[in-house]
């Protein structure tokens, strides 16, 4: 069957609006789950986490701290040159993004802001086929950038240990320690702490739902804070004629290769475009077998091209949809570019394939799912700085504006402290 | 009793952790309230609000929605000239957050970052004693400087209809409208939307137990963006023996006038100045009746003054507390104010009590509280900001970093598709 292709009228929009109302993952089957297990790491630490580990990974392990200064391994070279330079171009982009500290006079008082990093970070990556080197680049950087002093890797263990890979990408970005413990027993260690492994105040990084549960969870009951919640990857693509629909089909693929729930849309005005990609598609899913049926199963249960009548309606469904990846390849992009107003990364023109800012462009790949660009933004230095916020009144200042408090003050029934606090500094006549 | 001074030394550490881990408000027993609340707001809309606001408020009620632009009363003039010149100073200390565009060259290609808006904003404002103007000022300015179209106010209903100071702060805001419906039934209605409640999705401003429970709900169900919860405010103030122990005293009664559950401490190197302050809160809650009891049950429960060895000692706890207020007053507090790591927003010197802050010197005086300044901000623009990274790669670019993505998809089992998407961009040899 393919992937579908739908020219939008009148008679689809709710066609469109299911697609825009793609599922959030629904968590509340998830956390009555996770809440004992979270509970049991809090009360009865390591040993609890060695019995989740034994249940849920069938795995017995003794230990779960390691520090990134113990690993004596090595990955072939052209891989340690890749993570090099991976890490060269995220230092060089995200540097660009360390906030100025403010200082202004307002009213005679200088007021300002401090930039602060937050002290403890975990970086959770996950086990399995979605254990990626270039996520603890990602997720570790940017921390080390903000100055976080203490950034660790949460992640399952494996039989015989984990792959250096692993090890090298933490080690290149700075990482103190790799934690091996997965799910919701992980992320309820690193919250809490256990004798053998240090608490964390904040949690980032992509999971399954077990982890995406622990995080909603913990965060709501106040014990950590975390990134916006991660759901399946998505791209949307808005092309026109000029686009190579093998490119296109490519990139479409690309998505398609991160799980069978993955999200690949593409917008066009063109229909000969679309029937052009649809072919493309097809092709590419015959031809290159490798993860297959995932590939197929993503295509033709999320996979869409819409063909719209004119490239500002593409734009417009762009912005209700809020994609985490957005590509736009028309002749104009850099003019369409302008009216985006929520996506978690673009790739601008033809040669800025999704897979470019995945792995070695310098743009961070965390970014928010499921329409959640439309509040939350990519990881970044931000995400791990904090604004103090100061100011030195003069009294001089004091005075000129007591009048104001007092009105404020007596109006919201708070003159007899708060206005008192600022009355008492006037100037004795 | 008074306020109760504690001379720290090895035996009472315990002292101190108790006050550090001030409870943060448990809100598991208040979820399962809110839940069907939440729920039949969602599915029946008005009547369900309706039915609610008579339950709770006691009020029937068939209007919820007012645009501000319908208000024709006025407040008296000193007022509206206080709430103005408030609006002048929280503008200019928040124009000045705007951040700047990131654009970088990164391995020849163009980097960037573009900040967009989130598109609705509700700011919740609690009904009864703690309905201030102040507090719409600081919730809708920042929303407004960033661009956010829509900013609404969303409040319980009062017997005889809303003060016209509260419509009078709403309009120098620039608020478009205020939704009279409070509690859970209030964050439900802007979560959602109704037929005459528009939705939004962004949520920020303090609230009771209901209004806080139902924010964190929503946001795990990936239904609305938060602020950071508030729980009672507090405040810490670092002395030496420079300051006036009537201003400092002053200063712990105006957080005590908030609420029997808010928290003032006061950290200081000298016993007499302990004392001194000990006598003048003592002496200011004789003198000073009004709200009398809630700030005596404030004082008695939850104000301490500890006496340390040192300066560097009260801020190293001022450090681990990470309190909401922090007022510096002490001879050397620029040096001390190095120092600080987490506050929501900072004091300094003999002339800055909080109470500038909370009305008229510009900052913001919607803070975490409960030690959340370790890993949250205070409100600001970037609250209603996003990131929106781009990226232009050039084909010169592409073939060049090829090597990379090809070494980094091959070992993360992604290179039939990412990998193969950077490929075919290759020039054609």
């Amino acid at each position: 069957m393919g992937i579908s292709i739908t020219i939008v009228g009148e008679k689809n929009q709710a066609d469109l609006s299911s697609v825009l109302s793609r599922a959030k993952e629904d968590l509340s089957d998830t956390i009555p789950i996770v809440k004992p297990i979270l509970e049991a790491v809090r009360d009865r630490g390591d040993l609890a986490v060695q019995e989740f580990t034994k249940r849920f990974d069938g795995l017995e392990v003794d230990r779960f701290f390691y520090p990134v200064s113990e690993w004596k391994g090595s990955v072939p070279k052209d891989l340690q040159a890749a993570l090099e330079k991976a890490k060269e171009n995220i230092l060089t982009f995200h540097s660009a993004q360390i906030p100025q500290p403010v200082d202004v006079t307002v009213s005679g008082n200088k007021l300002g802001i401090r930039y602060t990093p937050i002290e403890s970070v975990s970086v959770y990556a996950p086990g399995g086929k979605a254990l990626y080197p270039s996520t603890i680049l990602m997720g570790v950087l940017p921390a080390k950038i903000a100055g976080v002093p203490h950034v660790q890797i949460v992640t399952p263990p494996q039989k015989g240990g984990l792959p250096d890979g692993l090890y090298a990408a933490a080690k290149v970005a700075g990482a103190d320690a790799i934690i091996t413990t997965g799910g919701a027993q992980g992320i309820g260690s690193v919250a809490y702490g256990t004798k053998t492994i240090p608490r964390s105040e904040f949690i980032i990084g992509p999971g399954n739902k077990y982890v995406t549960a622990s995080k909603i969870y913990l965060n709501g009951l106040g014990v950590i804070g975390i990134d916006s919640p991660a759901g399946p990857s998505e791209v949307l693509v808005i092309a026109d004629d000029s686009a190579n629909p093998e490119w296109v089909a490519a990139d479409l693929l690309s998505q398609a290769e991160h799980g069978e729930d993955s999200v690949a849309i593409l917008c066009t005005d063109s229909k000969t475009l679309a029937d052009k990609v649809a072919l493309e598609v097809e092709k590419a899913l015959n031809e290159r077998p490798k993860r297959g049926e995932m590939k197929r199963e993503s295509i033709e249960k999320h996979g869409r091209i819409f063909v719209f009548s004119n490239l500002e309606s593409c734009v417009a469904f762009s912005n209700e949809f809020a994609p985490e990846h957005l590509e736009i390849q028309t002749k104009n992009y850099k003019e369409l570019f302008q009216k985006i107003k929520h996506a978690g990364s673009v790739f601008l023109g033809p040669y800025s394939p999704v897979a470019m800012g995945d792995y070695i462009s310098g743009t961070n790949h965390i970014l928010p799912t499921a329409g959640a660009s439309r509040i939350y933004s990519s990881l970044g230095v931000m995400t791990f700085l904090k604004r103090v916020t100061y100011q030195e009144v003069t009294q001089n200042s004091l005075e000129k504006l007591y009048p104001h408090v007092k009105v404020l003050s007596e109006f919201e029934g708070l003159d007899e402290e708060h206005g008192n606090s600022v009355k008492i500094r006037l100037p004795k006549k």
